[in-house]
């Protein structure tokens, strides 16, 4: 009735880098797991925060004055509104807490963007 | 002017048993710590889903028809309006999410009732 899932066993899903899968929900907000390498495209969030947590690996947060470089077990809360590029040299997993309502590449449309639809499946 | 945090470090600042201290934020949702150990007490959020991440330990949920044990790097979302119970035999460290509304305790008040201004500090 009441189902517990393992963080790092729920990465078992996600398959493609830079495709997040939705393993939970917390009220309005939905938890997504990702596998990152390389970059994916500078974009923005008009009204949804973006929360970052690294389970493995290093990601490098890419803002327009500065950079933050996040390690495994570091969490960063992109606000809403501020253009950011992930880049990760080496593969890395992250936790993904926002909005259902958040697009993935923001008003960017490229041939990694994935619908909330494929972020489900 | 992007501060990260690292989650097992956030710990630190928690100094009591059953005293959560927010650390972070995403959308309308905070991110607290806890270091658990006993029993809390029996209680439900009535508009709040509340999710627990363990990251040390284990917990034991109890719900009024049944109960999950959760082991380090489980994460459950309690539904609103649940009653439920954490245990914990051993010291565990809890990572929660749930929105600035959430009562520790619900509708019970106890000694170790903490409000958010005591959660904040």
């Amino acid at each position: 009735m009441f189902p517990a899932n393992d963080l790092e066993a729920a990465f078992d899903r996600v398959t493609d880098y830079w495709s997040p899968k939705v393993v939970g929900k917390v009220n309005d907000q939905l938890l997504k797991v990702a596998k990152l390498k390389g970059e994916l495209v500078w974009h923005a969030h008009d009204s949804e925060d973006e929360l970052f947590y690294i389970v493995k690996g290093e990601l490098r947060m890419e803002f327009e004055d500065s950079v933050t470089v996040l390690r495994q077990g570091a969490f960063l809360t992109v606000p809403k509104g501020v253009r950011h590029n992930p880049v990760a040299d080496e593969e890395c997993w992250v936790l993904l807490i926002e909005p259902a309502s958040t697009l993935h590449t923001g008003a960017e449309v490229t041939d990694r963007t994935r619908s909330l639809e494929e972020q489900l499946s």
